[in-house]
């Protein structure tokens, strides 16, 4: 291992576009002596549907070929529902990460220097790399320093490509996940932001506005917008067209209840 | 002007650091024929308080010196409070928009070329320059396109500094100003982003977990967190410290209910 203490650093890199990458994340990628890559290849060993997003975020940036750790991803159980069994699901959670702590670890200990973890958009957004190398240093086996290099997130680009403010003026942002975004309507949110979407469930809401984009900042970029009762069937169209053209889909979107003379 | 359509360009700039601007942000920057600057020197005459980090920001990205246009800006009535008398408010904010969009037109018909409008952090997030060069667009005077390139926004710096998530695992992320800060916590919010301070007012939450920031990425920042009623008082006390040495305060910070056992 190098002297003195070495850096974990966790990159965030933007959604997708080598080139929404800040400057200080690009220094952050060349100082690291290695990249720890988490390999996702569940569902019927499919290839990591992001290897070739990251494979020319690296070429972008780096003048030599990185040294890329591959960390086998623990297949995370599909087990209890969220919500039906609130602290099985937590369990199974704690035990995931646990298992990804392990193996980021194990990385740790074969590789000497600085190493970096690149995260897509941002990390402080729906990511668990932070907690997991947090439970890498509670382990206690390995010293680092961690530090995290912020980035845009795919909620930023979504609002960019529409050129529109996340929120009326002065107004809350509510952000969440496709799984909870009910419960927020419930709770009286008027103006949501939904992540992380297995599918796009938004009956009931078809006289509010979305603004839908998916795969963003990728060669196969995909948005909509307008009234949710006339545009979701061109929504779901688009989302199956990135996903046939990319091998993969993902898409966030704003829902915003239609009010009238309210300032936008 | 400029033949074909000229470009205007609102630029996320990220939170104050130069380094933490996208690349291609660097390259709008680059391409900008001049940049409008809306100039706020309200209590007192003062100079812009962020021209430092603006100039500090060109020099770090541009060549040449910039062509700065700078607007002036319009008074903003200190008028009807928000809450007790919202359509009042709303015609404030609408008729400071309305003298806003009115000296970017003059800015736009008197210079060539693509217009560059720089903004602090991300333009999705509590500001409104969006709103106002859509406005000025609509007034239908100067013809021109408007792109939006995403910037790191404050609280993703925040989130950074402190090495977290800002959320719970899977569960929502409630962005607020600080005047609607109760309101949320009312409604059950338990994980709250607050931006827009006049000051911190969190009474009533002493026992939550707060995580905040001041002056995010320039060379006055500070950083505290801690048990509300801990770190209440030295969250103050950085606070006047980085207006003293700053000259201004800009803070933004996560409060959390503090519970027992779950994911963080």
């Amino acid at each position: 291992m190098a002297d003195g203490v070495r850096r974990v650093r966790l990159i965030g890199v933007g959604p997708g576009d080598p080139d929404q990458v800040t400057l200080e994340a690009v220094r952050a990628m060349r100082e690291a002596a290695f990249f720890v890559v988490a390999d996702k290849s569940p569902r019927g060993g499919m290839p990591d549907p992001m290897a070739d997003a990251r494979e020319r975020l690296l070429a972008r940036h780096l003048d030599a070929p990185p040294v890329i750790v591959r960390v086998q991803d623990p297949q995370r159980e599909r087990g209890p529902d969220r919500t039906a069994s609130p602290d099985a699901y937590a369990a199974v959670v704690a035990s995931w990460h646990a298992a990804r702590a392990e193996a980021f670890e194990q990385a740790l200990l074969d590789h000497d220097g600085d190493a970096g973890f690149l995260v897509w958009g941002d990390p402080a957004f729906y990511d668990s790399t932070i907690r997991v190398v947090e439970q890498v240093r509670a382990r206690g086996n390995v010293p680092f320093e961690m530090d995290v290099v912020p980035g845009v997130s795919s909620i930023q680009l979504l609002a960019a490509r529409h050129a529109m403010v996340l929120h009326d003026v002065g107004e809350p942002l509510h952000v969440t996940t496709g799984r909870r975004l009910r419960e927020a309507v419930e709770a009286g949110q008027r103006n949501i932001v939904v992540m992380l979407n297995r599918e796009i469930d938004v009956a009931g809401l078809e006289d509010w506005h979305i603004w839908w984009g998916a795969n963003l900042g990728t060669p196969h970029e995909e948005l909509v917008s307008g009234r949710v009762g006339d545009v979701l069937d061109r929504i779901r169209q688009a989302r199956e067209r990135a996903r046939e053209s990319a091998g993969w889909v993902m898409d966030v979107y704003l829902v915003r209840e239609a009010r009238r003379g309210l300032l936008r």
